[in-house]
């Protein structure tokens, strides 16, 4: 394990991580000259490179003997004690769109287990960082909100065309018809806004570990709770996320997971 | 009709006004110290009321003479040849959740027309003000982008509960499984994001002229068409919007109004 002083010395370098990407990608953001369909991706990816090149540079520099995970260069170290796995760019269309609301993802996981996660916000000036234990966001303690009433609640997706994929029986629909307030401000800044204590729940079907496992050490360090729909530690198993505070998790859960959570028990 | 002198006169008071109002909101933006739904509309209707307050006074002592239509306090000189139409927080819920997606809208109407409007995200740093003519971000001429395939488009609108009030015949699921991207950054952002090109669509049923009258010469003044969901101008009948880019309004009115617009021809 590593001790509370290493801890502390991977959180500042964390820091100076997000810090650099970030400046890397809002040189970028809204920087088409003509926004045309065609040219889309083309920032985007050349923002994605940039900002990935100079974190795995950074990482290797500072600590050689670890791992990376990295969406554009592929793996590095693979059996490593550490390992980074990296998104310079979660929410690619918000990117490509102008919104804000994209984000850098970056984990750091000690065998397996996420140990450290940052979600960065570059345009918003909106840094969250969790340990598991405990949040920041800009160096301040937050957390999940205590609502307990679904009636209250606050829910948030990515992609309401996603829904169909992780709709059955029309769970979601049912969900949706009982919060207060429903909205896709998703992708990370979904969870950005549970962990900081401004939504109550975020659902989002995850394609891939580099967009779940930064979410873990935050959603949790804020006193959150995540799982995929079974209920199951979204490290094993991150084709679903639902991070949600502590009081509202389960009813979630029975409303989207259902039998399959409830055959588990 | 105001004068060219007057019209620049009119809008660099605009963006004072505009600049005033956003230092106010951004002191009340995330400043709940313990956000808790019980208390969830008190510090909005705090920074309503002191926004609001701030730009009738700075109104009335640069024009006496001018009329205001405003959210919380009512209408003064009504018959007035000058009229401004305000609202401090268009995107209430936005706001609560701590998404500075919200904007203030603020409209001069001459003779019930709209001579100007601004658009100001005041936590972004996005301020847009239009006079039909033309539409300027932060001071930059910004226009629609020129999108002519629907399956290309970028498609926006407010609250996904919203639309089963606006969905005759399923015909807004018709629009969202033909366009590329479907999104909820919405309110006043939603527009903001046409008139800048980084959007095609936003599709809103509105339900005062608060919140509509900024956006007219702010999406015209870009080059795009704003109507009602008939094909009406939104002046006289704002219970629907439809902004959208010049080569794509027809269809989107094709796909939405269905007969109602056919009808009138």
């Amino acid at each position: 394990m590593a001790s509370k002083r290493e801890l502390e010395e991977l959180k500042r370098f964390c820091i100076l991580l997000a810090e650099g990407s970030g400046t890397i990608l809002r040189e970028y953001f809204r920087s088409g000259v003509a926004v045309e369909t065609k040219a889309d991706r083309t920032p985007v990816t050349a923002a994605d490179l940039k900002a990935e090149e100079y974190l795995r540079s950074a990482i290797m520099r500072e600590y050689p003997g670890h791992g990376i995970l990295g969406e554009e260069f592929g793996t590095v170290n693979e059996g490593a004690r550490y390992r980074w796995v990296l998104d310079p760019i979660d929410g690619t269309k918000s990117f490509i769109c102008g919104v804000p609301l994209f984000g850098t993802l970056i984990a750091l996981l000690e065998e397996g287990v996420p140990l450290l996660g940052v979600i960065h916000h570059p345009v918003l000036g909106e840094l969250l960082i969790g340990d598991n234990e405990s949040c920041l966001l800009n160096g301040r303690a937050v957390r999940c909100r205590q609502c307990r009433d679904i009636g209250d609640a606050v829910l948030l997706t990515t992609d309401p065309r996603d829904v169909p994929v992780y709709q059955k029986e029309a769970r979601f629909d049912e969900l949706v018809r009982r919060v207060k307030v429903y909205r896709t401000w998703g992708d990370c800044y979904g969870y950005s806004l549970v962990a900081a204590g401004f939504a109550d729940i975020m659902v989002d079907p995850v394609m891939s570990p580099w967009d779940s496992l930064a979410l873990i050490p935050v959603i949790r360090g804020a006193g959150g709770i995540i799982t995929d729909f079974g209920g199951d530690d979204p490290v094993r198993n991150s084709s679903s996320i639902i991070a949600a505070s502590e009081g509202l998790h389960g009813t979630v859960l029975e409303i989207l997971g259902g039998d399959s959570a409830r055959d588990r028990s």
